[in-house]
């Protein structure tokens, strides 16, 4: 049919002077705009809405009294945390109602940049969950460690006029935007009219005017109820967060109020398998927002208007004509507990039993770990008493203590004075075959015998590795090199548990659960074989240890870098 | 200065690094996104806002503590109706506190088409009043008359792509957009995503949804409650209206509520020169609001962020960074009792000062009254006690009734067999010569003597003349062809009056204040020389006489319209 004809089968539907392809019948509908629940049938062409009251269908279906309410959006998130590809992602959140997301592919785009975001939308495009892009605004994230690549503004200009391109992606480089720092500007003014997402923690007064005149409109690093409210007065919309760090909505939740509602809307971010899995997506924020107190009327409006409003997505966000049938049925308001879900009038289940295996170009984002040829002589350290900087770990915090100790040993073994037993831990750089090895020493992560190896390193996503000897740091760099990138566990030589991540060494080709499965059978060897302190998530802040933007102390490629002075500092003092 | 240069600097001003050039101190500014009033000084750069908090500028601003609220948005006008030019409009307006408007210009559209719209954006571009264009989407409005222009998809498409263009006009045509016509679905999708501004009272249910389908995502029509509340339940905006002659937001204010808030903004569409003058634009809109019961703070952010978020205008509508200094000074909210108004951070009485005479190109605009040789024979009509449908006027109203009765008469003085006085009215086709005059009888008009012509007739805009006798109809006539357009009064070959009406034979070149006055002393004449009976206001009605789409019997330059019946009746029965 071309357009005037669809458009016209659609009125046509509508006006009643044709039967429906698809008619919901006896849902209670939540109407967002009016935000009450109104009874009625929903009336679809092609996974559209085209009419709601009176309605007969070729297709009808039964909803019972169970609940409709649009589909739910995730306006920030990055899918690379749930170590599996879009589709997979897609699988498991529209289960839990999410019909939508805005994706910042941050973390393949520092593994392979440009050809690393066209991966993420080459393999989102097309599949049943809607996803929309940002484009990551800083990669690399600093300029104190070696990533996969480096994105100017003229290569995001390739790609910001794409139709599933919203803008720029959060603006982590805050004191370089409120400076004005030229290739911040170049990017911003890029981005044009798109929207320019936020990651500004903690500003405040004239540097948050500065940043929100640099065109910055979102935030979702808000933790406090006063940044919350600086930055709305700013006409920033706010993300409430819960991810699966970051867990921001019972505290930012109370800052709602009817005045201020129609300005936020949820995020998740960051969010592993095991807890999409269990915990859910979206409807956990709006669960959490509904346990708090709010009307679940409320929450479900910010889950799906006001995020379809703050990005200008006026095809999705609520049941009316006009919009795509995108919508979740819930046995109950109160728990939003899920009965089915529907994106364009289908069954979820429906659209993925039906959805062709995609043919996309993976060349670009395999085999992308590219070492030198790395010797165990690469790890030499030899201590002898001597005063050095220690990276100390602290459970569940991704904020690591900078302690002096004075150390000895060699070939991996080290220990204080006082016996207590260091680690060694290594960043090797993994994209250009610099050969640039960083060396630290760990305390407090608790490994006693054997080392762990992995690509996923934020953000530059080098090779981090951590043991107690030098053999066994050599054996799992080997093992998760080999396997073109992933996650290894190691013992005097023996390959515990290997889990391979061969798109860009972060992401799985295996659908969720079995990497769910395969990652919490690796956390349970890490904790039996390798004795890791139990209160230690070790991967995940493995995965942190080479971050130099978050305090105190952290080791890139480059070496031993100390946030607070922001500077490089030698182990030895 | 290059764009990055300027962006520096904003930012520059913003971090505080550079003193602002302007800065407005001691206000209590009112926040639309909190809706709260906060105290601190606003920072601007050439005009937009960069800071809001403790600034110290070049030039500054002591507010004295009045209150400083964003400028207002009228979001659905049809210039014309002032009868002034848009520059004359905007410097009435906008000491209302009006900053921008949504401008329809559907009625010199009607008289010429393309080169009309073009005329009305040319005469808006750059002035200090922001004007926006919708496209009028039904010209001719009626297939029953001959208008000075037919404006087709492909026509509107020329002008579609500009920046000042939203999209389309009120789609008043709803029948046909229900029916899905192919003319009017051309119309539609020429329009793509952009707004399409509805105008379809009383459709409900089916019709209502067929009409949504279409796209129409706007209303400011609605009249009753249950109009406004299905429409903001299937996703429309609705724009409360208080225009001279509909005044729906007594009624409508009070459907909106702290749910559908977001949903509702403010229009006039049509105001006439003495209620802008007197009453004011917007202001007057907000005044009657908070008359009602609302919340002054709520009623202004109606009037502001709810219209730019309506239409998609994310520079204005609120006092934050990134939006233009459009600002209206207050001695008090509740009053809205204007103290002063900024556009840009510029006093407007300062903008108007430096404004250049505009050199717009009228050619096309002037000259438009295109009659053939009008004779007296053109008037001919000899009745001897026959019977005749006639048009009875009723007061204050658009709507006519329908009467048939006995009349005798010639040389346009007529009479029932009761000796009461009949008028003749006829209207004559005035865009292309065509010489098609209508013929009609006229009762309750209540003129004794004398003849009135006139070159505004809703929506054609064919020249209208009422009287009591053959010449002076003829020279009333004529007196308006001569000036190319305008009102004429005349009595006994007498010319008492004539307004010119150069533009498009609807619009003075004349500031509004003199229009207004000519037309009052008019108004007067009429009343004293004429007789005209004084509960009728005689241009107004007179200039609705011709409209074929409101009941009951009206005349076209095509003869006798009975609208009930929707079609051509004799005149004779």
């Amino acid at each position: 049919m071309g357009e005037k004809e669809k458009l016209k089968y659609k009125i046509d539907v509508a006006a009643g002077r044709k039967q429906a392809p698809k008619v919901f019948k006896n849902g209670k509908i939540l109407n967002v705009f009016t935000r009450e629940l109104i009874t009625g049938d929903v009336a679809l062409v092609a996974g559209e809405i085209v009419g709601i009251g009176e309605y007969r269908g070729l297709l009808e279906i039964d909803l019972e009294g169970k609940y409709l309410v649009p589909g739910f959006i995730d306006g920030h998130v990055h899918i690379e945390s749930s170590m599996v590809s879009p589709g997979e992602f897609g699988k498991v959140v529209m289960k839990s109602g999410t019909t939508t997301i805005i994706a910042d592919p941050h973390e393949i785009a520092n593994v392979r940049g440009i050809e690393g975001i066209k991966y993420m939308m080459e393999s989102s495009r097309g599949i049943p969950l809607e996803i929309y892009f940002v484009l990551p605004s800083c990669v690399p994230s600093t300029e104190f460690e070696n990533a996969g690549a480096k994105l100017l503004a003229k290569d995001l200009e390739t790609l910001i006029n794409k139709e599933e391109v919203l803008g720029l992606g959060e603006l982590m480089d805050y004191p370089g935007t409120i400076e004005g720092r030229e290739e911040i500007l170049d990017k911003i003014l890029m981005a044009d009219k798109k929207i320019i997402d936020g990651h500004g923690p903690e500003i405040t007064g004239h540097e948050l005017n500065a940043y929100r005149t640099a065109g910055v409109i979102t935030e979702h690093e808000c933790s406090t109820l006063k940044e919350m409210e600086e930055r709305l007065r700013l006409g920033m919309y706010i993300l409430i967060r819960q991810g699966s760090a970051a867990k921001n909505l019972p505290t930012l939740i109370n800052g709602v109020n009817q005045h201020n509602f129609r300005r936020c809307l949820f995020c998740t971010d960051d969010r592993h398998p095991d807890d999409l899995l269990h915990e859910g997506h979206i409807d956990n924020n709006i669960r959490q927002a509904i346990s708090a107190g709010m009307d679940p009327i409320d929450a479900i409006t910010m889950a799906t208007l006001n995020a379809a409003e703050c990005y200008g997505l006026s095809k999705i966000g609520a049941i009316a004509p006009g919009r795509w049938g995108d919508f979740v049925v819930l046995n109950s308001l109160e728990d939003v507990s899920i009965h089915s879900v529907y994106k364009k009038g289908n069954l979820i289940e429906d659209l993925w039993a039906g959805e062709k295996e995609k043919n996309v170009d993976t060349r670009w984002v395999k085999q992308t770990v590219n070492l030198h040829d790395v010797k165990i002589d690469d790890f030499k350290l030899e201590l002898d008493n001597e005063e050095v900087r220690v990276i100390k770990v602290l459970p569940d915090s991704l904020v690591t203590k900078k302690k002096v100790l004075r150390v000895s040993g060699k070939d991996g073994a080290y220990s204080t004075a006082e016996g207590e037993k260091i680690l060694k831990m290594a960043v090797i750089e993994r994209h250009h075959k610099t050969g640039n090895v960083g060396i630290g020493l760990v305390k407090d992560f608790g490994l006693e015998e054997g080392a762990i190896a992995m690509t996923i390193g934020h953000d530059s996503h080098n090779l981090i590795v951590i043991g107690d000897s030098d053999e066994d740091l050599l054996s799992a760099t080997l093992k998760v090199a080999e396997a073109g990138g992933g996650i290894s566990v190691v013992s005097k030589g023996e390959l515990l548990a290997l889990l391979p991540l061969p798109i860009g060494g972060i992401l799985s080709e295996e659908p969720m659960e079995t990497v769910n499965e395969e990652f919490k059978k690796m956390q349970g060897l890490a904790k039996e074989r390798l004795k890791i302190n139990s209160k230690i998530d070790p991967f995940m802040t493995l995965s942190f240890l080479a971050l130099p933007v978050i305090p105190e102390i952290k080791l890139t490629d480059l070496g031993l870098f100390d946030v607070e002075s922001f500077s490089f500092v030698d182990l030895r003092i």
